[in-house]
């Protein structure tokens, strides 16, 4: 479904300055909401992630992103939870982002699309809530970028929540997590088809940009055993990309990449990753001072989790989240599940992970209820 | 300098398979033979390395690549042992690569050069050292992939040498190291500059593609404590590069490795990089059965090291190194140094790692003229 929550007269107002004058929401939902409305959990997604997070639609095998999580009988259970998820302001899957028409020109927004903050995530999901008459969560939940919109809006409105799960999430992204963002952006900015943004209009795309940039993000998801266990040095025996020999995907790894880099074109926008990547490099929550201090009066209850093999998001970044936290006087539990397979664990079926998932929004569940 | 160390009637025949009717390679040389022509040792580059290791050139300010190691005094000290480095076969600065005029054609090879092997590399420095009237090498010593050359070496032709230094180097790489590598070669050979690997003919060339490769390499060779370090989150506050407002480079380490990716065309080529990173991509002589007897059965002293820091060629390579040597009966002794620098600490003054190559290179001579 879509909601246009902004409109001609109530623009969107964003945090650094820019204004939306109509702002289109595409969101889905599984479950039921509970006549004492106090069953609702608000899912956010990650970098590339979309409001498709669980089931298949119809016609299609692939079922949502986060299906490994949520349904009848899975963690986030949708037989007990009324589960809220939008696609992010800045995407491009149904919600206005830098590939939408602007309204004043007629003509796709492109770089002239305003720069957007964490902050503004929050403000739109929050007015999503409004729309859908949910006053109160009893969780927020969410992987990677998904994890530090749960901590920005934990922050800035902690009486929304009776609870929050952060998950393989940053509070402050390293230099290192900079840099192969930075390169990306690079990479599909100075693609021939990038056009200063205006690819729309040309017919042309910056498709190897976001390949290639798709690619290397890709190797950062996984730990280096992932690779390992999965690849090795294993050849890539159906050869049949044309290459000239030595240049191809000799190697099996090199086609599976190659392979991830094509088929994020078909979902992706160049422009929507240049813009949400650039929120996750600013997203420094803390730096503002007393800025757990609601949380830490209003007490919702929170978990932070992270795997011990993700290289990308890993222990440092959510023990650092929990520090922040617990010096506020937020009641946080903090997990570091065991696991090989990098940051991309947070999509998994990890049994320990999912246990730790069920079990805390169970609790929650019983402690609003009681 | 240059030789021409094989030419028409003689032409290199290559372990892949392919052959080079004419292959010059560019060499410099630092200190004296001594009469007894047992001083000489060998370095091999890096993937992006020359023949400049020491010193600086008549009116540059810069010295070589290696001048931490290597000069009068240092622990390849110029005034005790004579030093050779040539340029790679398939390099780009003065040795003859993919680049050079096939003088078959009069025009640039491009992909149609042969591909390479770590073993062709061998052929080539073997054929230098007859051109220069050196027999047997005191050491030949390298780090990364000269380090890999280096293990090539030991392994086929142990004689050659009474020590051999492998400094952050590798038997095989892993899916991960060839996953960026893969990526790198991506960027580079779908630069619409790129045209087939015949740009030279067209004045045009494959700089963002190439930019890119190393931007993202440049990553891998750095710790993320190294990056941390030196730029953490700092915002660049000179901006002058004409991006539009927040997607330029906010940050210094965008700023930075934008510039590591400009630089770095000015003296690289992007084929040499193709063909030197594909070399690497294939390496794994241990993979031969019995690859080290021939070295178990010479005994020259073989120093493996590695830095503490570095997850390209971390520890875990240098240690299959060290097992598959140490189970043959070479000699080898093996030093994790301390470092928060990376992959590149290989290049850097670090005190123990340069008293460990110093007290290596000293024992090696002592022991020849014992």
């Amino acid at each position: 479904m879509t909601a246009t929550l902004f409109e001609a007269g109530q623009p969107l107002t964003l945090a650094r300055g820019g204004r939306l004058d109509q702002v289109d929401v595409a969101y889905e939902t599984y479950g039921r909401l509970s006549p004492a409305k106090d069953n609702a959990i608000f899912v956010c997604h990650a970098l590339t992630g979309d409001a498709h997070a669980a089931g298949c639609h119809a016609g299609e095998r692939k079922p949502g992103w986060w299906d490994n999580l949520i349904g009848p009988g899975k963690p986030i259970d949708t037989d007990v939870f009324f589960v809220i998820c939008p696609n992010l302001l800045g995407g491009c899957q149904g919600t206005t982002g830098p590939s939408s028409l602007d309204p004043a020109t007629g003509r796709c927004y492109g770089l002239d699309f305003p720069v957007l903050d964490m902050a503004d995530f929050v403000t739109v999901h929050r007015r999503l809530l409004s729309y859908l008459g949910v006053r109160r969560l009893l969780a927020v939940v969410g992987g990677s970028l998904g994890g530090m919109q749960v901590l920005q809006w934990l922050l800035d409105y902690p009486e929304d929540m009776a609870s929050a799960c952060l998950i393989a999430a940053s509070s402050r992204l390293t230099a290192q997590n900079i840099a192969f963002s930075a390169v990306a952006r690079e990479a599909i900015m100075r693609d021939p088809g990038f056009h200063d943004g205006h690819y729309r209009e040309t017919g042309d795309s910056p498709d190897v940009g976001l390949a290639i940039a798709r690619m290397m993000a890709h190797i950062t998801y996984l730990s280096e055993e992932a690779l390992a266990r999965k690849f090795g040095r294993e050849p890539q025996t159906a050869q049949t990309d044309g290459q000239p020999p030595g240049f191809g995907a000799d190697f099996a790894v090199e086609s599976y990449l190659r392979h991830q880099g094509e088929v994020f074109l078909d979902r992706f926008d160049a422009l929507s990753y240049l813009y949400l990547s650039r929120v996750m490099d600013y997203f420094d929550p803390f730096a503002r001072p007393g800025a757990a201090e609601a949380a830490g009066r209003v007490r919702p209850s929170v978990l932070v989790s992270s795997f011990s093999s993700d290289w990308r998001f890993g222990a440092d970044h959510s023990r650092r989240i929990v520090s922040r936290l617990e010096r506020a006087g937020v009641p946080v539990s903090y997990r570091d599940i065991p696991s090989a397979l990098g940051h991309d664990s947070f999509l998994l079926p990890i049994p320990r992970y999912l246990d730790t998932v069920r079990a805390f929004l169970s609790q929650a569940l019983r402690q609003v209820r009681r």
